[in-house]
């Protein structure tokens, strides 16, 4: 952490832009972590905020409800395909550590005790409590914590740009499903397969192919393994669609929401389950089969009513369509960005773009360099007016979902001369 | 969770008073979920958040800061004896997952590789995410989770209700020091001793006598051990002084705060660390010492400044005073309630109380029920016209820390009432 001495301060901000406290202008391309869904200072959201603070703060989840919050899961039942019912939580990893106790404990609830073990992707991640560090287990990230951590089987992603010597794409997608048939065939333990939605994200945005996740529901299904979703932050139109699973035919028996659940303007995360695991949990006090979690602002209903706010703004202002539109201006920049020496692959999907930096093109090197490429980048996207991060040797672009065609052409642009002036730093 | 077919609505809300749909005013003893501080709708708190929310919704702590998060952390710091630094977070059971992590990823950036096992308290509850749960394992509640949970060194908690037949209170006290002052001298991998600060609350208040916290922090001294507080529930006024760890001569290397941070208004949770735990993480990008944790709305500028005004008023309106002052009413009440056939023990300190109800006073059993208790509780406290949860054969009550003399006689008032017409729902 030493390198970052200091900080610059954001004191307000509107649209996609932040204003720090000098008064300078950046582009938010980092959606203010992957969240921002209308632009900062909506007027819209920042009404449903302030007219339920006049009215009810908070209230407990415990034994009794609220408005908002009831609302907000009757609507996210009714826009998500067979889902049933809503699990709040605070934040994305807590909503997979739920997901996670809720696959575990539906097996124990029908009485098949011997499905204790997770299954899930190599290189995805769910967030940094010890649970979600489990389910994504990135070594570099959580090697310090391993032995505190539960094992999972883990199986190959399919990358495109790194596909193993001996393969074609298409065979090693195929191998992949057949590792895990394999091992669903094999094994009766297996109790959930637990992965990101239609891509992984922090991973260096690996987007799956066509099918891969279909198939793994598949299997799920045939083997009679729960299938969960991490849609936090790939759903909600990041990847160009409102829920991924439906857009990759792949329903799944859990699923988890977060980030722009609530347009980026306040925490909150939700777990939703099918009908089948619901029922599972319903049983007399003393059968003991109810969930044992509960965080104390459950349900708030502030962040319920922006939430909510949100959701019926991408009805109300087609938002979806409007992002498939936008989204074809990353690939109009494909070719200039791909021609800088130091990029490698250039992914992208809907609102999201992932720029990873190699060495050597040939050998598709990983760039490394002595200061962190994050802080570099940061440095050198600031003096382009741009509010830039990288994960490893990933450039992400996640910006605000409403950005605007001329807006997106200028953070584009922008990114090209950011990674442009920062090469010199680098090599 | 059959038992709960439908659910009150809270519509709104003021002071110690929940409205529900139908216009029923109920009392809130539960503080919903041990939270509110100044009561609902408050008009300071309520212009705190929507001040905030028409300047800055949300900008991400990655790379940047923004106003509140860095005021609400100086004052945190400014505040808290011997804390030097803040890592904000969303819920309490993040909180203390960024405790433990803190706490093992220590010993390793000071390369002692030796120390990554986990001492805490039987009995003890900091959360539900698998982190929080390992340390805070409660059979009852987590015992199907526990393949996936890692293992810690437990110690009994003197809890003067429940003595062992063959000991005073004072000489259990002593066993329980010297049983950890026994393992601490004999094993040299333990990282740190974690537990709540004051009382453990979910476990059924239970307060530390005089000097068992005190004691703790002083072997982990001694033993190289690091101290770990949680005060999620227990600092911030609930047991009658801003920091449990002050009062109790305790001074922690990390402690968590939550709950009754923003006032019960808007979830917010801090772990602050002291400067020797912080410098262990300072290191250049390559030597990897940084801490891989971190949530998308950390530092989120709503919540932290509600957060901020909070502890202003906390300051402004003398409030840990006066809370010292209203919470001998409960003593006033001890003698009537201790006298009801079903009442066990009373355990009181500042704003919290938990009655334990037993179906025989002198075997001390555990009344046990075929619907829980809990719903029993609510059900007839309804009717009293106060919102009551117990936990497990304890009822508690947890008010708003600013409730007035005279709402907290009639919240005992009618607690009495609620217990005499539970009794014949429950033998």
């Amino acid at each position: 952490m030493k390198e970052w001495d200091s900080f610059d301060q954001i004191k307000s901000a509107k649209g996609v832009w932040l204003v720090d406290s000098k008064g300078n202008k950046i582009l938010d391309a980092v959606g203010s972590m992957w969240c921002n869904v209308w632009g900062h200072s909506n007027p819209e959201l920042i009404n449903a905020i302030t007219t339920q603070s006049k009215k009810l703060q908070h209230s407990s989840m415990f034994n009794l409800t609220n408005e908002p919050a009831e609302k907000l899961a009757e609507y996210l039942v009714k826009i998500s395909p067979k889902m049933n019912k809503v699990f709040y939580s605070d934040n994305g990893s807590s909503a997979m550590e739920i997901a996670i106790k809720l696959a575990l404990q539906y097996w124990k609830n029908i009485g098949e005790k011997n499905k204790t073990r997770i299954a899930t992707l190599e290189n995805g991640y769910h967030g940094d409590t010890f649970g979600a560090m489990s389910v994504g287990y990135v070594p570099e990230f959580f090697g310090k914590f391993k032995k505190q951590l539960f094992t999972t089987l883990q199986f190959p992603v399919p990358n495109k740009y790194r596909i193993p010597k001996e393969f074609s794409f298409l065979d090693y997608q195929n191998q992949c499903i057949e590792k895990i048939e394999k091992e669903f065939s094999q094994k009766n333990n297996i109790a959930a397969f637990i992965m990101e939605s239609g891509a992984q994200v922090a991973g260096g945005v690996i987007i799956y192919p066509k099918d891969f996740q279909r198939k793994i529901s598949v299997l799920c299904k045939k083997y009679n393994v729960l299938f969960v979703l991490d849609e936090i932050a790939t759903g909600f139109g990041r990847l160009g669609s409102m829920f991924q699973y439906e857009e990759q035919k792949s329903i799944p028996d859990i699923v988890a929401y977060g980030k722009m659940l609530t347009g980026g303007y306040l925490t909150l995360a939700a777990t939703l389950a099918n009908k089948k695991v619901y029922d599972s949990f319903l049983g007399e006090f003393n059968d003991w089969k109810h969930l044992f979690h509960g965080h104390t602002y459950t349900g708030n209903p502030i962040a319920s009513s922006v939430a909510l706010e949100n959701l019926k703004m991408y009805k109300k202002y087609n938002l979806i369509k409007k992002i498939q539109k936008t989204s074809k201006v990353f690939e109009q920049h494909y070719q200039r960005i791909s021609e800088i020496d130091i990029v490698g692959d250039i992914r992208h999907k809907g609102m999201l773009m992932g720029i990873e930096l190699v060495s050597n093109k040939r050998k598709k090197t990983p760039i490394t360099t002595k200061k962190s490429i994050n802080k570099i980048f940061f440095e050198e996207g600031k003096k382009n007016g741009i509010y830039l991060r990288t994960l490893g040797n990933i450039v992400m672009l996640v910006p605000p979902l409403v950005i605007t065609e001329s807006e997106l052409n200028l953070l584009l642009e922008r990114t090209i001369s950011t990674i442009e002036s920062a090469k010199s730093k680098i090599i």
